[in-house]
């Protein structure tokens, strides 16, 4: 197995690139890290292409199907590929995965309009996974789903259910189209209370941008908007936070 | 006005050391970033010791009253001041709050166990502060309350309900000793799901590390635990999504 000592190695300069979207989109990989991301990687059966792994890591049983593509590197490039100030010291290349709409849109659907920051996003995408979504839509202006931030805090879950990018307009003609209810989100309480939405096996829920919500076009375009009622002080909730207590909801009705 | 266009400026350089725990001790005061946290302090009646604002908030009506407090301070000090990539311009020297402990513990309260990451904190205790709980405690190895990244996320929450630090074994038998019910949580479907807990108008409910959640010591005292169920595929769930998740669950009963 190969060892590289050099920041300067090729492989490595090659792998550092790819933390950026132009260069993912135009080499088609994204560079994941950590542990429990590339286990889940290999579980899922993503197309990996390069595996760059500390000592404590390449004696590893997950990692045995994967000699040929794996190398052994220096706790300093794993700090130097790392995008965290104490690196585990394992990253893959992995190939991007380009989901097709399905013809039938069956399950529980969350649509993010313009949310900004990678975290929520993430965590917004690993809760879909955990409440049993069928998948996720990232609409326009929403960070891209390889961002480095974003892929620490999904934790794996874009390897469980499929995440889209495209128009939230044509998604929501899509749902309606298929009779599935969209609901959109405000902070407004002459909207729907998230309590008196009847428990549904097909949906699809909007959430909005951290700082002006869903964009006024998709609350007029859904079939109806719900809000949660907050009975304290604060003046609004993350945006996470508020998915995550709508999700659970949803599925539970 | 005085107007403070160098980063050595004393004033600048002792507020800049606010942002560090063991200087906030020391003064008793922190440094607090962006225009709706000064605003909350005013509202809220902080006491502000100093305003620092650049030339598009120095105008501003609700500085008035702090005049003899104020001064304004060039871009570039104020991004010297900032935490964030894009400040907006205004910063408050705020006095240090130490709350005491109430004899009677009524209403709900978040008690968080070793929670490591600030933005998790702050957004759950902003979440609590929604929810209309009577407080927060945050026990020994949580991440200090005035720390910057945790002050941004809780968006001035600490202004509207108060927030403990303290053991929090000695709060779980304060809670007991009263009668109130205390909710550890675990991801173990042989806890109780938090669908099956009744209402109540007391209760405390202790959320734990992002990685080990709620210690050991802190389950076996409380009187049941709780977990949420995951239909999906992710192991887990944010820590502040599940709070979320549970708080506004408990609410609604």
């Amino acid at each position: 197995m190969e060892y590289i000592q050099s920041n300067q190695n090729a492989k490595i300069k090659a792998a550092k690139k790819l933390t950026v979207k132009k260069n993912q989109r135009k080499e088609n990989t994204y560079l994941l890290e950590g542990w429990h991301l590339v286990q889940e990687a290999i579980q899922s059966k993503a197309t990996i292409r390069q595996i760059f792994a500390t000592d404590k890591y390449v004696e590893e049983r997950a990692l045995r199907g994967f000699y040929d593509q794996t190398f052994e590197i220096a706790p300093e490039v794993a700090q130097h590929l790392s995008e965290t100030k104490a690196p585990q010291g394992i990253f893959a290349v992995v190939e991007l995965v380009e989901n097709t709409v399905p013809e039938t849109l069956e399950g529980r659907y969350l649509l993010l309009d313009a949310v900004q920051d990678p975290g929520n996003i993430g965590t917004m995408i690993r809760t879909a996974d955990a409440a049993g979504f069928a998948g996720v839509v990232l609409g326009e202006g929403s960070v891209d789903l390889y961002n480095p931030k974003l892929l620490r805090s999904m934790q794996g879950s874009h390897f469980h259910l499929p995440v889209y990018q495209g128009k939230l307009l044509d998604w929501v003609k899509r749902f309606q189209h298929q009779s599935v209810p969209v609901y959109g989100t405000e902070l407004n309480q002459s909207a729907i209370s998230y309590q008196a939405v009847p428990k549904a096996d097909n949906l699809a829920l909007i959430l909005g941008n951290e700082g002006n919500g869903v964009s006024v076009d998709l609350l007029l375009a859904a079939d109806d908007n719900l809000y949660i009622p907050i009975p304290g002080h604060a003046e609004s909730l993350n945006v996470a936070v508020a998915a995550g207590i709508l999700m659970f909801k949803l599925i539970e009705g």
